[in-house]
């Protein structure tokens, strides 16, 4: 039998809110079992980045990488909110080591090609790359990942990459050697039929509903890349996947909380 | 016989100077065998904190870390410096790994008790604490760590910590396991006998001259904690401890640059 590894994701406010992110992590801290965690950035790279006279840049209505964005974002996930998290987990006896996915080429990525529009230094993951011996071994010596979406292109260059897709494509990657499970962890309780009402979360969502879903127009705002990793882990062989609360994880753990995702 | 490791220090210019920096890692990464890389943090946080409005704050003349200066170090040393020298090492094939002494608690510290000066968030290293088999697990799976001088207190809390002692202490920790030579790198050939003169350099300093030096009032800026260290390391057991010329690191290895330091 597979030994179990939970991946848990987190991003949006909790990030922003200390007090809301320790209680988070003394929660994560106590699942049994290896584990890795995955953070985003949360608001504090825009207001950084406003102090910096570094603006968001759109073109298209999609936001652009820029050479002062990609240092922004490697400051503040790789260095600010990684390391404190690393250091919070460290004072609950939880041995973690804060990662990107530059540090050993663990998540290999190539910038993406400029097509109609220059994302700038935006990384797509190499899944087919990972290296899975060296997650093993960390994994292995009971260090605890807490990465973040940060990767390179093995040309010098860092690129910024989704968290979301960071965490689905980890989890399908280890699937071959743990009984993984994905956690998608965010401010709702779940997948909501109508984003107007936090109460129309889905106990369960399958490829037929997502689809009936994204079809009615309503998808709360954001959740449709998250929902589109979260088919992909279950499709390529992750045991399970749960989006859901992050006040709620130990209940989406037990199964009680969030929303399944089933695969077709 | 132990294996060799070769531990590098580097800081000052060489790190705000992104060609210079270029050329100094392309000739750590020919160094042959186990490596680790440590690196201070240049002027990057003094210009970046400019522009967030954190001040230098100083008491007494020393340094103070505040709140937001140890926040600022932590996103510019152990984010920005690090993961960039950790993504120019990648694209050499040196399989890098960016760590501050937070992550698998690889460098304990306490924070400094306040004396005559509250010197804030700044760590002092527990020596005697140095998870030596982490080292050992991270060396053995030839990941070469990338050490930005950022500590933590167990208790959730970072630390600013001075970069040479960080080189100094894992210097003399693994010399137990290694064949540990520690070079210092910064901008001078060597330690001067005449601070206004660079050509003054001294090619072996032993305790008695490295007094005399003291005494006379000779010694450069910045230069009396980097011998400290130094001597320790010496005093401690490292086989070799040289100081000397970022630009000159193969002459530092191969005996013919830099200033060697002779124990007692």
């Amino acid at each position: 039998m597979k030994e179990s590894l939970s991946i848990v994701k987190i991003g949006g406010n909790v990030i922003n809110d200390e007090e809301a992110l320790h209680e988070f992590l003394k929660s994560f801290s106590s699942i049994t079992g290896k584990k890795i965690l995955v953070h985003g950035g949360g608001k504090i790279a825009t207001s950084i980045g406003k102090q910096l006279n570094i603006e968001p840049h759109y073109k298209d209505g999609r936001r652009i990488t820029d050479d002062k964005t990609i240092d922004l974002v490697t400051m503040v996930y790789a260095g600010l909110i990684n390391k404190k998290i690393v250091a919070f987990l460290q004072s609950l006896n939880c041995n973690s080591i804060g990662l990107t996915g530059a540090d050993v080429n663990l998540i290999p990525a190539i910038k993406r090609p400029v097509k109609e529009i220059d994302f700038g230094w935006v990384g797509d993951i190499s899944a087919d790359s990972v290296p899975v011996e060296d997650w093993e071994a960390l994994l292995d010596n009971n260090w605890l990942p807490v990465v973040s979406p940060i990767t390179h292109d093995m040309q010098g260059h860092l690129l910024n990459t989704n968290a979301d897709t960071v965490a689905s494509v980890l989890a399908f990657t280890l699937s071959d050697l743990y009984d993984v499970s994905l956690f998608f962890c965010f401010e709702k309780d779940g997948v909501l039929t109508n984003p107007q009402d936090d109460s129309s979360f889905v106990r369960k969502l399958n490829p037929g509903m997502f689809k009936n879903l994204k079809e009615s127009g309503n998808l709360a705002d954001g959740i449709l890349p998250k929902l589109i990793n979260a088919f992909d882990a279950v499709d390529n062989g992750v045991a399970k996947v749960v989006i859901g609360n992050s006040e709620k994880l130990q209940g989406m753990i037990s199964g009680i909380s969030g929303t399944k995702i089933i695969p077709g």
